[in-house]
């Protein structure tokens, strides 16, 4: 069983971050690796970026494909590209925002979300309404923490993101905290123990529910609106994205991934 | 790890259908056993059985405690008595009809739900209403079959329930199905394999869910809502689920749970 | 026209209390009187306790149908057991949030709910949904003092269950307050008087709403969802409970209901 | 306690229909008379017409606040002006679209409505959707009768009602069906006979929900949104509807009310 | 391109305004002006009041489809009679609150209203619903300076809305504002540039959004639910509304207007 | 006033099309130009292809910026891209799903969508709930045809087309049709004479909005969630994406915009 876990950003450290944190939780069997695209920004934290950062989450998509890679996490709390990155994949394509939430509303009738920057905070209501957890969810908080800042030790992150969630549980009247972004993935265990409700990093979350999801054996249909993408033109700069048929797969490769 | 799965009626073949279904999913490492009550109706199909079938089920939740069980699973697709579970439980309890959502929700933008009879339609819409997949279910079919019946050789369960699978997801539109009823849970592959979209056992992915939870320590808080019900008189025939103050545990202990 | 006021709770102060409260807004041609279970947890502050409280409910129920009453009140604020008890009358049964819910709603644009412990607010919040009423409530508050101190006159209750109502509706900007308690129902003149909107008690509201239905009518269907149970084996402890066909009745009967 | 119908259109024939149906409800102790303004249209089956009701409608309500009246019932499906009622009177003021949909939720999980023409359904959708019952509504739907051919016995309409009544039960999955018309009053009984679920009458549901209101004090709270309307210049034709400061009452009252 | 701004009060003062608002804004080929009732009350501040605007307002809408207006603007924040007025016109007809809505939902995520009284709040609420901006409202505010006060220079009308607007943004987290009462015309700019967010005046929102609708041909059906209300007999008082068929026109017309 | 539609895919005619579609509405005193991205895909019907049109279109949102565009059109009915895009520009940016539903919504209570493949039915229903006109539409119809179909004359599109919309009214009782593609815009007139319900093309609604955004001044704060993208490296295919901190403009430029 292989979960890939793809850092959609082009930040060396937060790739091995998410790696780590979801080595730690998969459990035995479970052959977990983590990547980054070869293109895009250096973190996400605007529409802007989270657009840009699509083609380069699809490129390892398409690449992960090649390899059999059975499940992919989306390790960006904006979920981006979700829905493009479950048209090339034959297994399940999970975000760390949808993770995040299911697990907590599996243990809490209402939680609480602590996130980066306030500008984010749009995009989680957003997603919070198109999976069906606008009312499990009790508020959603930003800490003004760059994504970047989050893993410098002299940021004081740690404390920081630690208060936000102790302010948003009493707030809220919540029962669990949902992590806003995957670079605070190491803090998870030390904010549970000081607040006292669970605390769920969307990246664990994502990779024990993929395999979840794979030991029971429920993949994606591969049809309707999730269908491969149809072969057609794509010109210009991103012209090594155009599909071209597939000869010998169900699903079509690209033509020209720009791998490495 | 230990997962328990709780077969709330009283009828043990279908306490051993389940524990098979839990355990052909639950992966290296996880213990999986499954248990029924030692009371209450033979099969549940209307509301005054799902509320006679809750004392049975508290009372193993109370047994599992005292044996140091990880995480429940309530098999059975009303989700009875789930709440008043969770109060006794320091870990994960998880309902069959919520981990089936979850589990269509991570991989199906909309999926359909097939149940037994058509007077346990609207429990189904209560759940999801509650549990907010409202939206992402498209229909909720009955295939008008006791539950008892199920698995019955000679009723002709599978086709009509296989059948009411293709009608479902071809009137609803709908990217994938899950089975009403733990009973089902023998027919998930077979059905799959029939109508070309996932199907899901909820029995399979509530087990495997559990384990996601525990793997990455998510447990409920067991405080404000769902803290330890206070001790407090229970008079006449249920006497001895009256919770008496716990010695040396954290959670009260029922005072004399008639177990075997 | 005979309305049975079931008090799910073994305190016999409690039953004597809402009869009172029933009988005291019944009106010309209407029997009232209370009763309480065989069976069950002195107060109910928990799902646990709630749970535990169903059956002797039921019994309740049964008991009223052999003796021919009209229509039952549940005057606990959580409702429970009402679908169940549905199923086994052919009368109206009605639960007091949810009168209380409907009478402030005919009064009032937006009312506020003020109840006993913090604990029970995610379980009103749960009935607003399932009723329609999320939109018209506008805020529920506890006043964290148990069931059964409330009538302790050295409690203080009335001066801080008062103090909690005029906060709510400040606060909420409301235009009525629904008592989240039965046990609240000899304080309704008193804090109306005090805050100058209305008041609900929902055993008051129950009773003159099943009235109204039973002047109209409109009864329950009987058919469908809420149909009798079918007769089938009920074990161990609960086994009095067991349904068995009746002969010449259309509702069945408990075999054995521990009556006195 | 006096209850008075206002029938919100000027034919004679449905303020007798809808005084009858009320008075059959009503109970002991309890007067109920019927009225209908001196200005307006015939019928009701338009916005323009519903938008013309209305002046008539706040010139009885006016004039029953001079008389006494505790409460009043809306004679209109489509609720018309309801709200600016409500800022004239001390007590309750109900619609019959409100109240019906009131009962039938109190008796049904769901309830279909089956009304007059369909221009007016769009009008019963907005009105469940204010009152909270847009789910507990399985559908709306129309019988193509004008109101004033209702009480003509040549136009076959309790046939085509009822025929309406047992199609949109069978359709919707409803367990009772809420008359969409003040006009469909007689028909109820034969009805719910034929079809064999509750059948609600929204004058009779209205008139014993006031009275229900009333027995328990649960008056409005005469402030904020539905405080009495500030004196005011009012020109032209509706000069009558001045409101000046009233001397010696709470509510103002109107300069000239054409009565009678 | 005639678009008529009509002032559904009688005060000329802000039937002037209006006219400039919308004017101001209009642009090259379009011709606007702006009209009030001949009769109603002085301002609108209750729902009594706004059901008193009604007939005017299609007064208007009836003179205005003889003088061959090719849309309307109903500038009063309550949006009132707009369904009636609809059923007269054949083009479109917008309510400022509504076209204040779209206006600001098009340009940020969520907006703040800042109206008059606390009193109209409830029904800014129930138009934010009706029209499908309730998420997209992140909160209404009254300023509690009557509507007629607006314009007296002595009231500090324009300073107090100015920072009612700035708390608002600030407390809601809004990215615009929908100024609720078509008296506040002339502050938009004066707002817009002291708090930094797009400021909605509700005139010249409609205004141009009527403009758009017309450029495109995107005219109401005139069937269904709003065709031209049917011909019949309105006695008393309000008789000049009455309808007779019309003859050589598709549109009904009142038979006798009471023109100026 | 300077316009720009920006068709987000690199198909000539379809550009050339939107831009007559747009000026054929936009009126005096607008300047309307229409462009596409020198990169992407030649069609969207799929999520893949709507990431990879998205660059793209950023590309010319900069290039827009800084010719001193006022206003955008994006004239893909996903709206791809669109919160990306406004972070980029200083004025109003409308998706022609986005002001295709306003339009419909302003002019008739329910409206019918008919799109081209259903794969993209889904993402309709997304951008529905996501600007609030979920309840507004009936229904989301498919007609099968793929975007660069509709316009070849041997296709019989525009019969297909008006067939599933006449349907789509009849079946959703609906008041008026979004056409779901930018390349159905041609259509628009026809299908209206056919069917006799506003027919509401989303590049002329949009179009049209925007300039009535602009001749009120109504533009977005650019500030919070919307403010422009920080300044930060982008790697890769994707580099010439990077933002560098402009220096005498309140909004950065693209490093490298591959213009032409």
């Amino acid at each position: 069983m292989h979960v890939r876990v793809i850092n959609p950003n082009t930040t060396r450290a937060m790739t091995d971050l998410v790696g780590r944190s979801a080595r730690a939780v998969a459990g035995p069997g479970v052959l977990v690796d983590a990547v980054q695209p070869t293109m895009g920004p250096a973190s996400i934290e605007s529409h802007y970026e989270e657009a840009l950062a699509v083609p380069g989450l699809l490129e390892q998509v398409a690449l992960g494909e090649a390899q059999g890679v059975d499940a992919y996490v989306v390790a960006c709390f904006g979920d981006p590209g979700l829905d493009a990155a479950r048209e090339l994949a034959r297994g399940p394509v999970l975000g760390i925002a949808q993770a995040g939430f299911h697990a907590a509303a599996l243990v809490a009738r209402r939680f609480s979300v602590v996130t980066t920057l306030s500008r984010t905070v749009p995009r989680a209501h957003e997603l919070l309404d198109r999976y069906g957890f606008a009312a499990a969810c009790a508020g959603v908080h930003a800490c003004e923490i760059p994504v970047l800042e989050l893993d410098d030790p002299t940021s004081g992150a740690l404390e920081r993101v630690t208060a936000a969630c102790a302010r948003a549980v009493e707030r809220d009247g919540s029962d669990a905290v949902v992590l806003g972004c995957a670079g605070m993935a190491a803090f998870t265990g030390t904010i549970a123990d000081a607040i006292g409700v669970p605390v769920v990093d969307g990246v664990a979350a994502a990779t024990t529910l993929a395999t979840a999801l794979l030991r029971t054996g429920t993949r994606p249909s591969g049809r309707g609106e999730l269908a491969p993408p149809p072969p057609k033109p794509v010109t210009g700069l991103l012209h090594p994205f155009q599909i071209t048929p597939g000869a010998s797969t169900t699903r079509p490769v690209l033509s020209a991934v720009p791998l490495r």
